[in-house]
This record gives structure tokens, sequence and C-alpha cells, in this order.
């Protein structure tokens, strides 16, 4: 039983990216998927995002074909399980799913396995409590995909186990994601209510007819968000005193307090579409021109993940 | 009269970090200073920004020298407004200095210029009311440093003509910034709201105890800044669902409307700080470490910039 095997359940486009970041970071991977021949089909797909990574220089110097040797496809879930000291599930997110998968890997994994989830929609309580193992049931929220992404949630339920949580964070820290420890669960988690509130705020200026959503998305990639890209708002108002957070408290706190009450007026994000939002949106980039425009996101996010390496290699992190 | 030149009225951080972004775009800069040989002062600061710039590849080429030759100091306000057609203010955030300047600005600019204030903390509204020239007057808000933060908030007020705000956004796209043009004034303009709603939600977690402020960093830092540096969160989300943003509000629009009632929780930063949170930033970063931390802030946010260029060049923007 060693964390060096890892087991991922589930092999749709999560399940698969965390392939490629677990065997990229030297783990044995296994995949299982309860559709027959989705494993497989998912290992297909994978030689392309190696090949991808090697050419960005984000394999660590690795051949993708020694990467690609360490994931396999297992015939069922109690060889995928059979020795993993670690099990990531990315079924689909429904809560029934969800409960049903966790008791089955609860079940036919070994004693000393942890068991975590990729939902990013459920808390690990709503799936885990009735559970002979659910101390070592959490959620491990990455964000898509965790190999050019690190940040990784790990979000434990009343009854998980610190040891589970501990062996979590070491089993990502190892392979380079960047663990968010929740201390407790929580609904949103830390990332979503951190886009939640941006979102929020976002809609609520564009329905009100203060800014255009073009010029709302420059605000954030020429302001608040290449800073944020590499310090999180914590270290950036930290810096942005001469005296560090508690005089940058002291000087804008009230600003932030007396935006506050206009911040709370409730905006319908669908009635916000239906009044020019979704219009302007395609307008900008036609409907029939979003695949073209998420593979070039891809290729940005992989280029940007190469530049923080080498920042953080030549610049200090 | 030409937006060929530019007059900065008020040389401090903001002023002479404007002066850089106006020469290197090629614009004559004019700098004055109500403080005596303050302008003359922030000239000699230049020409190490001018080396950093050139060697991080962010002067477009020109030699450092050539771009410190268009700034000079003015001897009186009057003379460095003369033939000017647009005034960037950055006099020091209190209210009466901003009504007092903007007043003596108005009498003595020619009658084409625009007269736009680096305010961050009031609407244009508070300060030009009584000018005989309001209608020329509003805010052009920079990130600091505008040399390395493109994006810059315009900001009319209610008198403010229209033509003001053209010419505003026409110089300072001539010059490679990306404004952001709010409709109608609002407290806190667009980027600030943003930021305050990250900063609210950020300080309730972390005392209503869900997460450490060092975690909260990593999951902006390694999650949702890296997209947010390079698209804005409307751009984000359109990309993130295979139909665009109509398929993924359908998603998940409930989720984040769930978390509204959470997230309007009244939290007090200053409370928070004396909770552990200021003692969690000090622990990761002792005080006397601020001044070498920030200036790797400056190194990895140049570092950034050129990267982003490239990026654009070889990829897309």
């Amino acid at each position: 039983m060693t964390a060096d095997k890892i087991a991922l359940v589930g092999t749709g486009l999560i399940g698969r990216a965390w392939a490629v970041a677990f065997a990229r970071g030297g783990r044995r991977v296994a995949l299982w998927d309860a559709q027959p021949g989705a494993a497989a089909a998912a290992l297909d797909l994978i030689p392309a995002m190696l090949d991808d990574l090697a050419e960005a220089g984000l394999l660590g110097g690795q051949a993708p074909a020694a990467v690609l040797a360490r994931i396999e496809v297992a015939p069922e879930l109690a060889a995928a399980l059979e020795g993993a000291g670690y099990v990531q599930e990315s079924a689909p997110e429904v809560l029934e799913t969800k409960i049903e998968i966790t008791a089955a890997i609860d079940e036919l994994a070994g004693p000393e396995a942890v068991i975590a989830s990729s939902t990013s929609g459920f808390v690990p309580s709503a799936f885990t409590e009735t559970l002979p193992g659910r101390a070592r049931c959490l959620v491990a929220h990455p964000i898509n995909p965790p190999y050019l992404l690190p940040a990784v949630e790990i979000v434990p339920a009343p009854w998980t186990a610190p040891a589970a949580v501990d062996t979590a964070r070491r089993v990502l820290e190892a392979v380079g994601q960047d663990t968010v420890v929740l201390c407790k669960e929580l609904d949103g988690f830390v990332l979503n209510r951190l886009q939640a509130a941006v979102l929020c705020e976002a809609f609520r200026l564009v329905a009100e007819g203060y800014v255009s959503a073009a010029d709302l998305d420059r605000a954030m990639a020429g302001g608040l968000g290449p800073r944020w890209s590499f310090m999180g708002p914590f270290e950036t108002i930290d810096l942005n005193a001469p005296e560090g957070i508690r005089q940058y408290v002291e000087r804008y706190e009230p600003l932030c307090q007396r935006l506050v009450p206009s911040q709370k007026v409730p905006c319908d994000w669908t009635a916000a579409l239906d009044a020019g939002l979704e219009a302007a949106r395609r307008e900008a980039l036609p409907k029939n021109g979003l695949g073209e425009r998420q593979a070039w996101r891809d290729r940005r996010l992989m280029a940007l993940a190469a530049h923080k390496h080498r920042a953080a290699r030549e610049i200090g992190d």
C-alpha cells in the first residue's frame, strides 16, 4: 500500500488531466471508468497532451513516452484500487453517482487508502456520511487542468481524519500541486466563492449599465489579474502599503466597506444575459469560434505556466 | 494644442510612472509638482526605471536615453500646460487638494485640453462641479505602475463631454494602455469594486476559520489568477462551457446565487487582522522584509508583462 500508485476513478476531462498530473510527478496511475471503454479512450488522448507539455518544457525534462508508460487501464475497479494509497474519484457531478461510486471505492480500496473526490459542487459530508471508511474520505477539488493550474482544494467532512488530510496534502504536493486546505467544509469551498464574488459584482456592473463586458474584462486582465496570477490577494495588499497589510487596511477598508451595501443588490445573471451581455460576448466571439478560442486559451495557459516556472527559478517564488 | 504633449501635474509614485508610460509611447512629457524640487527629484528616478524596462524588452526597442529626452521639468504650472492637449493630474489623494489643483489646471490649460485625474478614491463630480471647464474633466485611474499594468479606468462626471472621454481613450490607447470606460460615475469605479468583492470574501473566509491566508493566496495564484491575467471573468466563463456563457450560467448560476447570503455577512477587517491574520502575514514575511519583497513583486510583474507581450505576438491576444 503506497502513494506511489494512484487510482483514478472516472476518466473524463478531469480524470485524464489528473492522470497527466500524477504520471508527470512520477506516480504509477491506474485508470478505471464505470462506462466500458471510457478509460481506454481516455488513455488514447493522453499522448497528445504529453507532447504539448513536453514542447512547452512542462514535463520536467522527461520524455512523453516515459510518463505515458506509468499510466495503465485497469480492467476492474478492484484492480485499479489494488495497492493504491490514494484514490482520486472524478465521476460525473451527480450526487447519487458520487454516493454510489464512493461507497464502491470504500468497499474495495485497501485500508490505508485515502479517497478524494474531484467534486466542485458537493461538500464531502453530502456523500460520505454512512460509509464505514468515511474518516478517509475528503474532497480534493482541482482547477482544470491540474497539470497547468496547481491549486487543489482539500476539504474535509466533519468526520474526516486529520491524517487523511495530511496524506492528501503530501501526495498532491509531491507531484507539484499547491494545496489549499480548508479547516472545515463550506459550500463553494474557497475558489468558487472567490470567483462567485467577482462574477456577482461583474454581472451587476454590466446589468446596471456602468461598463461593458469587454471593458470589465480588460480591467481584470490589464489590472487586477496579473498580480493575482503570482500572488494572492492578501500578499498583494500586504505589499501595496509601505508598512504592510495593517496600513493598507487602515487606508482602504473604509472605501471597501463603503461599497458593500451596493454590492449586496441582487442581480439576475440570466436577465443580464438577455439584456445584452450574451449578445456582446457573441459579437466579440461568434459561437462557432468558441472551440478555436478555447484552444487559444489552452496555449496561453500553457505558455503562462512555463513562464511562471521560469520566473520562479530566476526571480524567486 | 496637441496630444503630442502631455502635462503631468503631481510627480509622486503615480506621476513619475505616468511619465514613463507616456514618454515610452512617444509623447513629450512636462512634469510639474506643487512641491518645489519634487519634479526634478522625480526626473532623477526615471533613468533607472527606463533601464529596467529596456532590459526586460519593454521599451519597444527604444534606447532609454531617447525616451528620457522626451521628459522635461516645467518651471511653472502654466509652462507645463502650455501646448498640452492632455493633462494627467496625480496630486495627493485629499479632496481639497484635488479641488484646488483641478481649478488651477482648468484656469491655465488651453481650451482644447482634457483634464484627467489619477484619483482612485473620488468620483469626478466631487471635485469638478463648479469649474468653468468641467465638461473636459474626468478621471483616468491607472493601476500602478501603468507602464506594466495597462488598464486605465476612464470615469466621466455627469457633465463630462463625450468628446473628452473619446480624447482620453484615444490618447491612452495610443501609448499602449487598455482603457476601461465607465458609462457613468460610480464609487470605487470597476477595478476597486472587483478587488473589494474579493477582499471582503477573503477576509471573511479567514476570519471565520475556514482557511489560512496563505492557502487562500494559493487558491488565487494557483487557480483563478492565471486565467484572469490574460482574460477577464466574462471571457473565462464564456470559454468554460462548450456552448458558451449562457450554458455556463445555466449550469453555475444556481451554485453562485446559493453562496450569496453567506457572502453578505459583514466582516470587520481590522478585527480579522487582530485575530491572527496580520500575525500570519508577518510570520510569512517579517516587516523588515517588505521592501525586498516589493522589489521581487516588481521584477515578477515586469517579467510577466514581457511574457504577455511575447505571448500576444506568438499565440494571439
